[in-house]
């Protein structure tokens, strides 16, 4: 190993530039960040990244909860490994096991089709449409019939802009109801798998290393956008011919070093930064150490019901991947929460707002009894997310849930489409019935059976006052369950889906078990989902104005306000640099190949490639080489302001040329969806030297190497 | 916590400088390594540093297993905490309890005696002694008769220069028998203990943090040395009078910065730099795994042995904690092996070795056979080894350790002084009486009992061939231990002690079980120390001839070559550095204040004094802020070769002024005792800003301030 040679000069200067960013800025926001972003070193206008329909924003995509980018005029697109495994998987088989392996399409007839589930959102249009969604809302309105005015404007708005059917469009609301956009996306549906490397480079570290630095996970993939020869969206076709994007991020081979600035641009999902000090209180004392207990009780169960056989194993796979994932975020929000009293924090913060808005100067328009409303309906959202807890612990079955959404969808379906609820209308037929496919991938009878049962015990410990009214009478008792999977079909993936197509009186007449216990359960859940839209009707009057007040209040500071990620395109900004999660200890800022074969063990999932190993072990570094570390930079971490759906975003250095791709976040920094820490938030990112060393040293991608615009460092 | 806003800055410029320094040279060496010295910046002059009646090596000493230096003219003398433990320990009593709340005489009246066990050693002169006791040894000697004629030459050598009973002397041998040195220290027997922090402050951090960084340990403490009014040391007096030293380290509370030069002077233990790669693997594959098993077996005993009884756990807490302490180095060392194969590299360096050796122009002088002749002593060497761990399990009382030291010292006494064992000669029988008595302290019978039952029950599980010969037939069955606890009175001290003076038929007539056992197991330990003998003469007379070798081969490529450590006087030099443990993760150089907050969690070892609490808190930093940091500094890493016995030891700035205390290492650095690893060894030091902004601060020593000679920062 030559760590100790090479890499003691990385750490020069380390902290030099270092400043996290917070801010998951609206694009047309960042003219009020000007002079911040000049000040860190960003060359692009600010204007610029206003508009989407201009490089660089142009270039940047959604996936549907994954980020992503064009790097070719010919529709390659790049976004994290992660974000792209389920075509790999898809097109994975025994004989060509491409989730090892990798994949190269060499050419563009051996590119493989990603799968209904694997599509590309290009955002065109972004309109302010508050004024239509909120027009004439009569005060008396009762929170529920708030929430469904509010929610049929929303959908006809939705209708007015899907007419052309290359569009999907959405209306999601910015400050909790504040603002509403509608947004228009170009919806590209046949998606191809250009070249993945194998997963033990996308996913190298596996579980152990999520969540964690040092990293060295080269979480890269291509895909390529299809359209019709009309160069609009069509059903994946041989005949299809590649996207012609507006636009595409160059690459820049120099890479960063520490203290440069960074760009980063893609769809962030959900964060909870104006949470009030309760809610902060809640979530710490009461609802997330349940949430803990009951996905640890879960995955005990499959670990149980799966142990030994090597199938079942594989179904859940990616369940167990997915709980592990919400877990760790979960607990290391508890530990975030745990080492820094980041109530305590929001309670000096939330008494400063308000001494500020007691002043009557301050309060124009503003209802007097604000915040003793806003109190008041916070505490009705938490009251009400422990019974929605309790529900969701007590319906833990793939059967439950998908006889829930067959009969919803038959009642829905009884409706015009307009007045359907959101979800369940003629635009999402095609992702419920992907949805209940999918399934068959991910689930064996006798594990759901253990977990239903498993999860009714722990139901029935859970505090009484959470139970909701009457649902306990209509839930098997945990013994009982064995007969319910001896009385269904829906296991079936046809019979299910044969569901989709009946009425609510089949669903009645139905003797499957699960048919018939969805619609027992029925009027219990619309109970729920009724009080919801009550409360989330009333939170929807309420915090606007709260919202309000805050931006007034930061806006007399001088200080811009961003809204929560909602999924929408978002860009931040940031620098390369390390952080000290302790007193004497340094992370990061990057990784090295080094890093590999210090971790590399042979075991799971710490197995490099073979000739990855080798083109390290006689220095084929080439032009990836980092002059300062001496060997090629893996990973990164910079302090721009990330979660969950910016994975696969763009990392681009000052000019808006792709140098990385972003893809997880430290532990220290989990606590960011609820609360800044600028000394420890850091993301984490594959740099684009690797990913073009990977694939010039390793896998020859040579086709796509040439396919982008790379600039090389000058010799 | 502040740390996030004012540690960033730290790092800047981390690495700089970075280089470790292998290295524990003899004074007299130093000359030799002048440009190495100026290169990293020291500005004293080589030659002055090998001058031990000159500043600064006058004000360096001993305390016998640590180090210590004088900072005044008045015998004040600086250590480790951990150092002067004993001298606290013994004055600490319920009502006035030092250990918690620290102590600080305030006055010389005030100062307590340290006890026996507390000694100053001031080495005064050093004399290569090498002819005098090689000289005309025959070549058909046994190793044992040649051990036995080297030991008794080494006795005149030491009664020699004993005649004055102010002085201690040694002649340890260089090399393993190429060299000997005799040193005749000062031995100041009325030792004070002036001021100590609590152990809140000097063992912050315990055992957890034993050999781990980050760490915030203010592990120092200060004594005084007394001497009768004609300033040669006498038995403590009220009547004495401070020791008025030849010279003693000014103190810079300026500290240093990363990069900065440091020299380290003390009396480091024992390192194994030289063993041959047949050792290592022997070590790493064979005897370490077996003390790791044997020492936490014993560890687990006697944590059940005194369960629950808050006086037993005090007696062992000692004996635990130094078990535990080797334990974590033995850990460390086969940690170590495991991440870096360096018997591998060994090889290469022995096959180097080899191939110059066997050239017949690099032979001058040496037998033909010495290659051979090594690797066969080596061989018997490490297969006596096994048989002394087997009989150390099975002899693990310490009742029967005390009867085996007593009916030895009774054997001894039959002979004349001159001809006695080393250990058993007058000279030694105050350390005997002391050690014997200090056995009161940390022994409970019930618990020697339990320890003595299982340690035979491991005895008789290792294997067969270890087990020296006879010894089987003479051990009780482990069921039968309970009854020797019955029939012994050597629990009792005064008991005990009575032995020292009884002949060797009063034991052979003793019906006392664990006196009657030390005498039936005689025969067979003296077969072991007689075999030792026989390897080690052996041994002396081969590992110099090939150390002649080594070093001429070294001498070749322009490298000088320093003995492995024996507890003597030497230097090292080095600079203040971080190290990567790990690809992506820095650790050090620094760690503060603050860190001592982020630790603070009010349960043991994690408990800092309230008024230091307070102090940071109210940023009471005054002088000793570091102007990079911001705060102050309390521990630092640098390069320097240091090993057990190096604790205490001054470290000094470039002009040899005192800016901190060595007093530990980190994890990854216990290896160095084998191989240095100049990449991850770093020792680490308390700050002199730390010790002395908790003298001000904290403790309001403020007469030890004015004592001593600081240099304070220009404003």
């Amino acid at each position: 190993m030559f760590k100790s040679i090479a890499l003691p000069v990385a750490l020069l200067g380390v902290f030099a530039a270092a400043h996290a960013d917070e801010g998951q800025w609206q694009p047309h926001q960042l003219p009020q960040l000007k002079s911040e972003l000049k000040r860190i070193g960003i060359t692009i206008p600010a204007e610029k990244l206003t508009d989407l329909t201009k490089h660089p924003m142009s270039a940047i995509v959604s996936l549907g909860g994954c980020s992503a980018s064009f790097v070719s005029p010919d529709g390659l697109v790049v976004t994290n490994h992660h974000c792209a495994y389920g075509a790999i998987q898809r097109n994975a088989t025994p004989e060509k096991n491409y989730i090892v392996n990798g994949f190269l399409a060499k050419t563009r007839a051996e590119e493989l089709p990603g799968g209904p589930n694997t599509l590309v959102y290009v955002t065109e249009k972004v309109e302010n449409v508050t004024d239509r969604v909120l027009k004439d809302l009569a005060p008396t309105l009762s929170g529920r019939e708030r929430n469904e005015l509010v929610d049929s404007r929303v959908k006809a708005l939705i209708a007015e802009c899907e007419t052309d059917k290359a569009y999907r469009c959405s209306v999601p609301s910015f400050h909790r109801g504040l603002e509403y956009y509608r947004i228009r996306q170009l919806m590209i549906r046949d998606v191809r798998l250009v070249y993945a490397p194998s997963d033990m480079v996308g996913n190298f570290g596996g579980d152990v290393d999520n969540f964690e630095w040092p990293r060295q996970t080269g979480d890269f993939s291509f895909l390529r956008a299809y359209v019709g020869k009309d160069g609009r969206p069509a059903d994946p076709s041989p005949d299809n011919v590649p996207y012609k994007s507006k636009d595409f991020l160059v690459v820049s081979a120099e890479g960063l070093k520490n203290g440069d600035p960074i760009l980063l641009a893609g769809y962030p999902g959900r964060t909870s930064r104006y949470k009030l000090p309760a809610e902060i209180r809640f979530a710490r004392d009461a609802n997330f150490p349940l949430r803990v207990a009951d996905m640890q009780a879960d995955l005990a169960v499959i670990a149980a019901a799966t142990k030994g056989n090597a199938q079942y194993d594989v179904r859940y796979a990616s369940v167990v991947k997915s709980i592990n994932n919400v877990l760790k975020k979960t607990q290391g929000l508890l530990d975030g929460f745990a080492r820094k009293d980041i109530a305590a924090i929001k309670d000096v913060q939330d008494a400063e707002f308000r001494a500020w808005f007691n002043q009557p100067a301050n309060q124009k328009g503003a209802s007097k009894t604000l915040l003793a409303d806003l109190d008041a309906v916070i505490a009705a959202d938490m009251a009400l997310s422990e019974e929605e807890f309790a529900y969701s612990v007590a319906a833990n079955s793939d059967l439950l849930k998908s006889a829930r959404t067959l009969y919803r969808l038959a009642l829905e379906q009884q409706k015009p489409n307009a007045q359907r609820e959101s979800g369940y209308q003629e635009r999402d037929l095609s992702f419920i019935k992907a949805r209940l496919t999918r399934l068959e991938q991910s689930f064996v009878p006798s594990v759901d059976e253990a977990r239903f049962a498993a999860s009714l015990q722990r139901y029935a410990k859970l505090a009484a006052k959470t139970h909701p009214q009457g649902l306990d009478a209509l839930l098997p008792a945990p013994d009982a369950v064995g007969a319910l999977y001896k009385q269904t079909k829906l296991g079936d993936t046809a019979q299910r889906l044969a569901w989709m197509s009946k009425d609510p009186a089949a669903f009645k007449a139905s003797d499957d078990a699960f048919i018939q216990l969805a619609v027992k359960m029925h009027d219990v859940a619309m109970s729920i989902e009724n009080r919801r839209k009550e409360i989330d009707g009333n939170l929807e009057r309420v915090i606007p104005q709260y919202m309000s007040a805050v931006i007034a209040w930061k806006k007399s500071q001088g200080k811009p306000v961003y809204p929560d990620a909602n999924s929408t395109l978002r860009v931040t900004y940031g620098t390369v640099s390390p952080y000290m999660p302790r007193d004497g200890l340094v992370k990061g800022p990057f990784t090295t190949v080094q890093g590999i074969v210090e971790k590399h063990t042979g075991a799971d999932p710490f197995i490099a490639p073979k000739n990855l190993l080798a083109a390290v072990k006689e220095q084929r570094f080439g032009v990836f080489k980092d002059p300062v570390l001496g060997t090629v930079p893996v990973n990164f971490l910079s302090s721009a302001d990330t979660t969950g759906g910016n994975s696969g975003s763009a990392v681009m250095n000052k000019r808006g040329e792709l140098v990385g791709l972003n893809f997880d976040s430290t532990y220290e920094s989990i606590t960011k969806d609820w609360y800044f820490d600028s000394a420890i938030t850091r993301a984490i990112h594959v740099d684009i030297r690797y990913m073009l060393w990977v694939m010039k040293e390793v896998d020859h991608a040579d086709n796509l190497l040439k396919e982008m615009k790379i600039k090389y460092p000058a010799k």
